[in-house]
C-alpha cells in the first residue's frame, strides 16, 4: 500500500485529462461547447456519469434532497466527518466545458489514484457534485450548496420556474426518480464536513495574465443583485406632447445614471453590472409603460456593499422622469474571507508542486461561498484563456489543470492523513 | 331632389352610431375593444361589409391590386376626378374600435345622406378603406396608401413576411380572391383623385384638453426611425476589473445620453422615443455582449429631422464606452403640410358645425401622408378620450364624432358642387 504523502506525484494525468474530456461529451454542442442546464437531461447524465465512476471505485453513492451528489471513499476512521472536493456539474446555455466540470473531475481523479494505489487514509473522502450552482435555467443559483450549507429554504428552492413554466421540485423529482431507480443511497440531509475544497477555472484574467498554473483563493466577493422597475404610462409616440409623457425608458434612464454617480467613488474593486434590460410593450412607436433591469453588484468587503444598498434604496424611493421606480433585492451573499488555517495547508501543497502561487479574491460566486458558512473552505484556481467563461470559446491549458490538480491532491493529502 | 349645400343638416347622427357599432362588432374582442389584423379574416369581413353597404346605396364598388376598397357614386360629370374620402379598417393586435374606422364609416355616412336624400353633385365621390395602415402584422404599415400614391414598390410590399412567416402576397392573394368571388369590380391601377380627405381619431390629448370636437390637421410630422446596435464583449460581471471591460450597456447608456443632450435645445414639437432596448444575452451576471435599442424622432420640419439625422449619424460613428455603435436608418417619412387652399375649406366647413376649430400636427402617421403625394389632401381629428389608442380602453363620445362628421360632410359638399 503505498503512502498518501506525496499523493499528487501518483495522480495520473492522462487519465485526469480523459475524465474532463469524458464530461464534456456529456451535453456537448458543435463546433464546441456545451450546454448542461441544471436538472435537464444532459445534467441528470451527467450525474450518472459520475455516479459510474465513483461505484467502479468502491466508493459509496449518495444523493440527497436536493440531488447533490456525493461519492464516498471510507477513511479508517469512521468516526471523522469528511473532507469534501467538488463542484458542479451544470452550465450555462451556451457554456465551456470546464466550469465547475474541472473541480469536480479533480475530486474524481483523486479518488481514482487513491482507490487505484489502494492509499489508506484516517479521515473519509467524499466528491460532491452540486446542484444548479450557475441559476441559468432556475434563478438564483448554487442551489444545491446553499441549501446543504442552511443558507435557502427548501420550500423556496423547489418554487422557482425556469422559462418554460418548469417548477425545480418537479424537474428535481425527475432527477431523484432517475438516482433512485439506479439504485444510489439516498441520504436526504445535510451533514458538516471537515473542511470543502473547490478547485475551479478562474474566469477572470489575473492567472494568465501572471502566467501561473495555480492560485490560491483568499476569499469571494460579495453579491448583490437586484431587480429594477420603472413604470410609467404606454402612449404613442408621435402624438404625445413631451409635458404629458411619463416615459418609463427615460426614467430607467436617469435613475441608471444616479446609480452609475453613486459607484464612482469607489475603488477598483467594485463591480457592478446591468446585464438585463427590457421594455413594455417594447414597440418602436410606443412610448414604454414599464422599463425593467438588473443591477450585479460586488465587493470583497460588506461595508461597502451595505453602503451602496442604502444608496441604492433610496435613489429607487425617488420619482424619475415622472416614473415610480421599485427595487428588489433578489439575492444578497455576503463576501467571504477563507480561514487562514486552510489557506496555510494550500500555500503549502501549491507550493510543493508550483513556485510562487499567487493569492487572489474571487470576482465570481461558487459553491465554497456557501460551504464556508457549515465548515473550513478555501478554493484554488486556474487560469482560463483571456478570462472567457460562460462562451464555447472557454478553454483552459491541460498542463496548467493538471499542475491545479496535483496541487488540490496534495493538500488533500494533508487533510485526510 | 335635396340640394347638397347645408348636406352636414340632413346627416343621421343616429346611423352614423350605428355604421360605427356594426363595424366595431367585426373582430370584437371581450369585454371591448377590436383586433382586426390586416388582411386576416376580420379585416376580410370588414371589406365585405362595407362593400355590401355601399352596393346597397347605388355604388359601383372597386378593388385595386393592393386589395384597398372604393365605394363610387357617380357625378353629374364623369369627366372630373372624384373627391376621395376614407381611411382604413385593420387594426392594432388589442385596438380600440375607431382608429382608422371611423374615418371610414364617416365616408359612408355622407354617401348614405347622398343616396337617401337623392342629392346630385357634379364631382364623382369615392370612399376608400386602405389596406394594412397600421403595420401591426406586416410591417411597415401604410401599404395601400403608399403604394396608390407611388412612394413604395408593389413587390416590396408583398414581399413582407408576418410573425408567422405568412407572405403579405400570399394573404392579400386571398383577399382578392375572396373580393372577386363576390362579383367586385377589379380597378387595379391607381388613380389621381380630385382630393383626400381623412377623418381620424386624434391619438393625443390636445383637443379633449381643449374641450373641441373637432380639429383641423395643418400637416404631419416627419418620422425618422434608427435602430442602433452596440457591440461589446461579453463576460463574467463578477471576474472582470473595470478597466478590461468593453460592456454594451454602459455604450449604450453614453451614447443614449449623447443622443437626449443632441435633442435638448429643440422646440416643444420634437418627438425623441425610445421604445426598444434590449441587451444580448440578457443575463444578470454577464456583461452585456450586445445593446440593440430604436429611435422614433418626429418634427413637422425637415430641417430639424436633416440636423438631428446628421447629429446621430456622428455619434454613433464614435466609440462608447470602448464599444463600436451602429445606426442604421429603418424609416424616413418626410413632414407633410396639407395645402392651404385645402385647409380653407376646412376651416369654412368645421367652422360652420363648430366655433373656433384649433389647428394642430398630427403626431401620428396617416395614410394622408402619402395620398399628399398625389392630391390636395387634409384631416379633420376629432379626440379620443385621455389621448389613448392602440388599445381596447380607446374611446370616443358619440357627440364628439358626430360634429366632426358633420364638418367633413360640409367640407364634402363644398368640392362635390
Amino acid at each position: 500500500m503505498t503512502q498518501i504523502a506525496h499523493l499528487h506525484e501518483a495522480l495520473d494525468g492522462q487519465r485526469l485529462w480523459d475524465d474532463v474530456q469524458s464530461l464534456a461529451s456529456i451535453g456537448a454542442l458543435e463546433p464546441r461547447g456545451i450546454r448542461r442546464l441544471a436538472l435537464d437531461e444532459a445534467d441528470n447524465r451527467a450525474r450518472l456519469w459520475l455516479a459510474e465512476q465513483g461505484a467502479a471505485l468502491g466508493c459509496r453513492v449518495h444523493y440527497d434532497a436536493l440531488g447533490n451528489l456525493f461519492l464516498r471513499r471510507e477513511g479508517q476512521d469512521a468516526s471523522l466527518a469528511p473532507l469534501l472536493i467538488g463542484s458542479h456539474m451544470d452550465s450555462q446555455p451556451r457554456a465551456g466545458a470546464h466550469d465547475g466540470a474541472l473541480g469536480v473531475v479533480a475530486g474524481l481523479s483523486i479518488l481514482r489514484t487513491l482507490s487505484e494505489r489502494g492509499i489508506a487514509h484516517r479521515r473519509p473522502l467524499e466528491v460532491v457534485a452540486w446542484t444548479n450552482e450557475e441559476g441559468a435555467r432556475f434563478a438564483p443559483g448554487a442551489s444545491g450548496s446553499s441549501w446543504f450549507a442552511g443558507q435557502r429554504e427548501y420550500e423556496d428552492i423547489l418554487a422557482a420556474l425556469d422559462g418554460d413554466g418548469v417548477r425545480f421540485g418537479d424537474a428535481l423529482q425527475e432527477c431523484l426518480t432517475l438516482l433512485e431507480d439506479k439504485g444510489l443511497e439516498y441520504r436526504p440531509a445535510p451533514f458538516e464536513p471537515h473542511a470543502f475544497l473547490e478547485l475551479h477555472i478562474e474566469q477572470g484574467p489575473i492567472l494568465e495574465q501572471l502566467g501561473k498554473p495555480v492560485g490560491i483563493v483568499s476569499g469571494i466577493q460579495g453579491v448583490n443583485w437586484y431587480r429594477i422597475e420603472v413604470e410609467g404610462m404606454a402612449n404613442h409616440a408621435g402624438t404625445t406632447p413631451r409635458q404629458a409623457r411619463r416615459d418609463a425608458f427615460d426614467g430607467a434612464h436617469e435613475l441608471v445614471t444616479a446609480l452609475k454617480a453613486a459607484t464612482s467613488g469607489q475603488d477598483d474593486d467594485l463591480r457592478f453590472t446591468i446585464g438585463t434590460f427590457s421594455l413594455w410593450p417594447d414597440a418602436v412607436n410606443t412610448i414604454a409603460q414599464r422599463a425593467t433591469f438588473t443591477i450585479d453588484l460586488r465587493h470583497p468587503r460588506q461595508a461597502v456593499l451595505d453602503d451602496l444598498d442604502a444608496r441604492f434604496h433610496a435613489l429607487a424611493r425617488r420619482q424619475w422622469s415622472g416614473c415610480d421606480a421599485h427595487l428588489t433585492v433578489t439575492s444578497r451573499v455576503a463576501p467571504v474571507a477563507f480561514p487562514d488555517s486552510l489557506l496555510e495547508v494550500l500555500r503549502e501543497s501549491a507550493g510543493s508542486v508550483c513556485p510562487e502561487v499567487p493569492e487572489l479574491v474571487s470576482g465570481a460566486f461558487h459553491d465554497a461561498i456557501h460551504l464556508a458558512h457549515v465548515c473550513p473552505t478555501a478554493m484554488l484556481f486556474t487560469p482560463c484563456r483571456a478570462g472567457i467563461s460562460h462562451h464555447p470559446d472557454e478553454h483552459i491549458e491541460r498542463e496548467d489543470a493538471e499542475v491545479a490538480v496535483r496541487a488540490l491532491a496534495e493538500a488533500a493529502s494533508r487533510l485526510l492523513a
